[in-house]
């Protein structure tokens, strides 16, 4: 059954393989009369895009995205904005060779699995690449929130070992991590370059904050706003956690100190004096910040000897070569930002039939 | 817009307040020809039913099923399940006295913000007698997916800083926290006694794991299996952080610890000679143990003076009674189980479309 | 797979066979807010009860509706609704007779067909008992479109080659067929009389008209008004047609006369001079009435003998015996307008979604 | 909200304008391994493709389409199957003069009335170039169901007051009505010149049968087989009026007359000795062939003068000029096929789940 497609409102369907011809989305329920221009879809596509730098794989690609239909005189008209993006360097022979080989930590097998056949050239659907319908379509959420006054920014927050210690946002996009600590975005270079040497990949954390939320945004049953984040967020490939606020901290807290007290703020709106609770209660929004985070996986693709099998069942080994990422941190930051603005931009239309 | 209906092919749309007539839910999608006698849904939610131990609330009430419809001569017809559980022991007058006060950590003040009015006896729709009708959906898929050989089993991994050494799954039910070490339990027990003594609340962590599960189920893009769970169990009350397989831990890993090698068994299925994955790769499962974990915040509901505002603005204490668990995490288990079944049950179901 | 609800925004799932427990309804995202008592929910139910009148059958049922949830301080809360009709009378021994036999024009045989069992007392789900469910949510519907000043009526139009000559609509609830013209009325009861005594039954045409409904409801691809209406009309048993405005008369004219020119009124708002189109272009609300038909067949239980087959394949006759109604216009009136009522409701929530 | 999507399992999307840059459609939830080439798909849209004679209008595009995802190796893979379709012959300015003037018949008026703007070029979405995407889709489904021995036949069957009076399907493709009667062809084809000399449009009924379709297809409540038919052909452009079976004439008939006996067939399948009921009981498909016509209105582009306002509201004549058709009918057939085999695909992939 059909499950490319996420929200029920603002609802998007992406499409596309890695090497095929091209990778796009159709975002429907997108209301009318949003002033958008493409520039502002590239923007975000361009922070998702690899070769930025030496944290990223060499493969070097326009991504230039072409909308198809639904903008009319630079605004939405209501219609299905359908977005695509050609695969101009694909390069099937680059995996010939793992053709018949599970690559482990990878979806090949399972893939095989469910559909008895898959498209094989460079993770065919399961590749990074289909995130770009994902952030293309975000980008249109972001201008759609932005007209409430709702913003949202990721950033990496840990790299292994390494923490950050300061969140100055303003350092973000001036350090191929998008470590919001300038300090430990060095360290985490150089640790990066390490395992590039030695051949591994690095595990993280990326931390998302969405500010401006009225209150109320979220359904209180199965809807609940985290839960449709927790959805949005380990939808994404190399996603393992998610926590919402103290997250798993939790576990290991007392009610008394967990609770965030309610005071009354002088506009008259109302707010807590901590946040362990991560901006929402009971599924629905309270107004501060909503903070959460994923945990990514150190990406599978390795230039080491493993141990897998054969399609036709044979044991073997396999080094996995091509052009891979020794993580996927930076480029996992645009991706988590666009689903945490798709499950708002969701939530928030969905608001405007809370009251009769 | 509508939010209380969960699953796309097995799906069910629950109903009901804590201290209204009656809570219930309707199985839509559920084959015809499956058995099921009432006893089988009682039973599960007989281990939900709060009074059973010291653990939990004093709140006695059979919480007797009545199946409305859909069964016919012992079997499932294929058309809805409709099961009602009336509200025998409600006492809105325990509420009263907080009705114009937002408690901290509860949804009071996000459910006016999003309404404008709310059912305040008891919580409502907040209140945790809602999972009821989860549990009597997952008593179904339990018995359905029993007929392809995959089973479910959840029990307290963390109480606090406590933490099962060993997992013996037939330890479970034998003790009140429902925690698989014997030993730990023991310890768990009076630590939530010593909570209860002293009007707080305990976090912790419960952990379900699902056998027998065949490769290849789940979508691989938005609907992937563990975006699904983790949606499924983030809208349980309480939760706060999801994980599947080694979850956060692998932020500190590396590529080469964490894939987990492929070899052939025997029988000449594949399988994984670790499963730091935890069963699903790509949002398919890959036929090994599928292994999640959430994170329960402690209950907001204690006996303590906290600060707060009324529904008016006013600031305010208050000091929050009723009968309220020092703990969710033994009444959590068999909640969580409902949810990852009901997941499980949708995609085997799903998976009837994957092939021509 | 599940096919049990109707709606996207107000949406409504009914359960429930003929002769089991109850039949009911949950209707989820009715806006909070709503003023809604029990009895106007009852008020519509009492029309389509039976045992009005001599045109329909002799079952004696209160039908009295039970308010399970969703309901509090005699004001919708944004919740799921659930509401209940038990079944007081069910006799299920008068169908044992027919257990084996599939009676022609009924469903029995393609739902063995496609479910491999049925409940077959009474129908079972296939009843036009469920339609209970149907006009208990549609009256949550035309309450909330009254605050948007629109209505909904529907009476029959004809009954064999007896149409109504005039359009009275005081005279609708004034005679047993539901007829705007009380000569034809007369005729009509006539007529079915005749049925009843002949022991066979009789088809005709309802027709439904909304008014007050603002321009641009419904959406121009395939959620169409229109779409949306047939597929709700089609949905009720025994409807074999629909038509909206001049319908399949537009088979024989031509554009020059179909076309409804368009005339600002006095107060700005835009109308047709002529309402061919039946108050919908492309698919939504142009300002003027929506008026649709549906074409209802003779019931299929008749007292005559029928050629058939058993379960196991043996040529068989049988007469249907039991309370039935030799037509169903008067009941399909208000069944008609409830499904016209839902549609509404849905797209006047869904257009809360149109603009940015 | 989103309505440019249909089905459940087997579901398009649609998007595009008339005078966009493209048109198109995802296709989600086809199984893996169907094979699929290209040319299956132009040969269904050249049959769609305007300019094929002179019963329609003059519009010169090539409509290749192109594959764009979901296909690897000419089988389908289960993923999103996109296929594009390039405006190749656009031209606005045809449109100019009529930007402001809303055309009597048309949807300019409504989409103004919803959306607050509206892509004016050539009827935008609303143009019959959305119907591009069902075809391309349709003819996907329909080698689904070939593998299932399912096939859809349509044509015309009236054209105002000229009925088929045999249907001779080999000749349905031979005259440029696409009606299976030649000699009542040749009248419609003077008729339609005669139209198109006195600037008029002509209306007409275009028939639709399913043959091959199992017993047991569609859901029994909202989802009747019939229900969804009727939505899918309501959603096309021009389309007023649906039947199935007898359609309108059972309103003058009698039970005794309406229900088809049933027998056992040699192959001990079941069938019925007449087929008034269309092939669907109850919702259900009891084998026999499924027959449904729709009525489609005269074009309501007819160059005479008309009667109309603009968009600031004056009083004006129109006389819609540009590429028209004097009838829809044969280009509707191929469109109305599409939206056949679309539900019957959807329906059977559905039916997957019937039973335990």
């Amino acid at each position: 059954m059909s499950g490319s497609s996420f929200g029920t409102q603002f609802r998007l369907s992406t499409f596309g393989e890695s090497h095929g011809v091209a990778v796009g989305v159709v975002v429907d329920g997108c209301p009318a009369g949003l002033p958008l221009m493409v520039e502002e879809i590239q923007h975000d596509l361009d922070r998702r895009r690899v070769g930025q730098s030496r944290m990223s794989s060499a493969r070097q690609e326009g991504d230039r995205v072409r909308i198809l239909s639904g903008i009319f005189e630079d605004h939405t008209t209501g219609t299905p904005i359908a977005m695509l993006v050609e695969n101009e360097n694909a390069r099937p022979g680059d995996y010939d060779a793992i053709k018949e080989l599970y690559r482990p930590g990878h979806a090949d097998w399972t893939w095989d699995a469910k559909f008895g056949r898959r498209d094989w050239r460079g993770g065919g659907r399961a590749s990074a690449r289909e995130t770009i319908g994902r952030v293309a379509a975000g980008a249109i959420a972001r201008k759609l929130l932005a007209t409430a006054g709702i913003s949202v920014v990721g950033y990496t927050l840990q790299l292994m070992h390494l923490r950050a210690r300061v969140i100055d946002e303003t350092e973000i996009e001036r350090n191929p991590m998008r470590c919001p600590d300038p300090e430990v975005a060095a360290e985490m270079v150089a640790l990066v370059e390490q395992a590039r040497r030695e051949l591994d990949s690095l595990g993280g954390i990326v931390e998302v904050r969405a500010r401006g939320v009225p209150p109320g945004l979220g359904e209180p049953v199965f809807d609940k706003l985290e839960a449709d984040l927790a959805k949005a967020l380990l939808s994404i490939p190399a996603v393992k956690g998610f926590e919402i606020g103290d997250g798993f901290a939790v576990a290991t807290k007392r009610g008394s100190e967990n609770n965030d007290p309610i005071y009354r703020r002088p506009d008259g709106t109302l707010g807590t004096t901590t946040n362990h609770a991560g901006g929402i209660l009971g599924g629905m929004s309270n107004g501060e910040e909503i903070v959460v985070r994923v945990a990514a996986k150190p990406p599978a693709s390795i230039a080491q000897e493993q141990q897998t099998v054969s399609r036709s069942g044979e044991a073997a080994s396999i080094v996995v070569k091509g052009r891979h990422d020794p993580t996927v941190l930076p480029r996992l930051v645009p991706v988590a930002e666009a689903m945490v603005l798709l499950v708002l931009a969701d939530h928030w239309l969905r608001q405007r039939g809370a009251r009769a």
